[in-house]
């Protein structure tokens, strides 16, 4: 049986092969990315969707696009980072970068009012994708509320183009808000393909793997779209990003997520107290029988965001397999890597805020 | 049992009293009307919600709408005409007037496209709007794929205010597109008494009884939003427009409609061909028994449009029912008061075609 994958529930995956394969989601080719990034290679980034357009309209220099969005709420954590280091990647790989700050659906689905959004989506997310490295000059940053008439219009004309036992099939319950909100971002992948925008080109949007039935759903739109002559949307997927104590980050989870905005004295308490660990209940025990890294968090995180060097990271494996290495050692280990990077990113997050509103969108 | 009213489908009224009690529609009180009107006097307009706010405000001098739609497809026939006389009769009352293009609508449910929309808008309904005695320069005309930001928003933020039961108990079985379409048609009802045009208001919709389910739902909506402060919208309602050989006239069944474009010619074939009758089977018969002028179709276009003196009304009815006057006379009648009334309306119409353009808000 394929697993339902809800982009509106949390889930786990247990494996990525079989939704790989059931889903249609196809395995990047190392050998054919164009610049190298540390999520392909570490295979955080494990499938894709047509990356191929991408690639080949960098090659012939002709444009693409990246298209990504985000919902202005709660705070900005790891697996947010994930995503801009993506967009990032993109960008500097030559894309025109399209942001969508999801206000409508934020407004509609979570009650956040647009004032709100609008301040969370330049504080907190904005700032952090300045200091991250995006380049606001070559970035349309955009409310859902202040889109273009054609935009707003392609969110009314998809529904003409779906019906409700599809909808149904990906999202469970409906309500009327929520399938507006569907429109709406299906509206937002395809946007950059307008005539106003420059006309079809291949737009690669990267997600958490919990997207990827909106993406096939977006994709299948755009086929029946036939006058808009669309280039179906890449994609690429990522895993879901563990939390401290396993199951997924999630901003609604405090103590689940290390946020980019996080003290020092914060960041320590919750990987001591909260961070899963794959070592053994005692000291002795572990210099005995070693511990787990796979199971492990900080390992993970480690091995995901924090230690690039290849061979360090190795060694440190080895070490905590043999037990060489206790938790208590390799969690201060992890504790100095992300606060050495956080105390860097606050500062550069700082002077982004003071540039940031001369770049956003005017209503 | 309630008569179930679907503004999607064409229906029958058989009992417009019982109608008034089940759907809370109020009796038009002539006496407080403060500028008589026929389709009033007559009955055509057979009852309203909240009609008093309207007046209150022209009595107090405080601003008031009216507003309505024009579905973009068809040729304009005698109920369109009776939907413009109101709306013009509102216009000379002192309300600002909002006249809403359906194009959205219309390519979402009837696969018509903006473009075709727009050119059937101008040529056909604006123009007939003109010679009928719209002002323009009073009149906010606009396609709902042009409308500014705020009412684009508000079409999407009704979707929070209802549910699917809700809207099925009205519109029968959903599609995704024509619940986008109720969206936009709520929107367009409530946006003149948004912020940027000027805040809460009466409003009032001219519509035909057919619309009465959604005027209550906009009604219902209107009063959930509460961040708002809408006045919720007043509406009065036509009864349903019989076409020629009974029925409901409609674009779509060319013989049952008398087309404002149409020659005195096909005017006159197509009274005299299909016209319901209450006449008797021969002269004969006629002569002896008199003819029944309640369900004569063409008596009853008279009574309601075409012979405004009551005292000839009067005198036509009772020489009908004594069977003085045959059909072939009565129709003729009909004929020649349409004829005089549609060569002035022509030229008219022509006239009204030249200055258009200037008026029509741009993309």
């Amino acid at each position: 049986m394929k697993q339902k994958i809800d982009p509106w529930e949390s889930f786990e995956i247990k494996d990525y092969d079989k939704i790989m394969k059931d889903f249609g989601v196809e395995k990047v080719d190392l050998k054919r990315l164009l610049k190298k990034n540390i999520y392909f290679t570490k295979g955080l980034v494990f499938g894709h969707k047509d990356i191929q357009k991408v690639l080949e309209a960098k090659k012939k220099k002709k444009p693409f696009a990246m298209m990504t969005g985000l919902m202005p709420s709660g705070r900005f954590h790891l697996g947010h980072k994930v995503i801009a280091d993506l967009m990032i990647y993109f960008q500097e790989l030559g894309a025109e970068c399209y942001v969508a700050v999801a206000d409508i659906e934020s407004y509609l689905t979570r009650d956040i009012s647009l004032e709100e959004a609008r301040k969370v989506a330049i504080e907190e997310y904005l700032a952090n994708y300045v200091a991250l490295g995006l380049d606001l000059k070559k970035t349309k940053f955009y409310f859902q509320s202040s889109g273009s008439k054609g935009y707003m219009n392609l969110s009314k004309f998809v529904s003409k183009k779906t019906n409700f036992n599809e909808l149904k099939s990906i999202y469970g319950d409906l309500t009327p808000e929520k399938v507006t909100s569907v429109f709406t971002q299906v509206a937002d992948i395809l946007h950059p393909q307008l005539l106003e925008n420059g006309g079809p080109k291949p737009v690669v949007v990267p997600v958490g793997i919990d997207q990827l039935s909106h993406i096939n759903l977006t994709r299948d739109i755009a086929n029946r779209m036939k006058e808009f002559n669309f280039i179906l949307p890449s994609a690429t997927f990522i895993k879901i990003i563990p939390g401290l104590k396993g199951g997924k980050m999630s901003s609604s989870n405090p103590n689940s997520a290390i946020f980019l905005g996080d003290s020092p004295k914060e960041v320590e308490r919750k990987i001591k107290k909260y961070a899963f660990s794959g070592g053994q209940a005692t000291i002795e025990e572990h210099r005995k029988k070693g511990g787990n890294p796979d199971i492990d968090v900080s390992f993970q995180y480690l091995k995901m965001f924090f230690e690039p060097d290849d061979d360090k990271l190795k060694q440190i494996e080895e070490d905590y397999k043999s037990g060489k290495l206790l938790t208590g050692e390799l969690k201060q280990y992890l504790i100095d890597k992300i606060n050495k990077f956080l105390v860097a990113h606050q500062k550069k997050k700082e002077q982004a805020k003071k540039i940031l509103n001369k770049f956003i969108v005017k209503d």
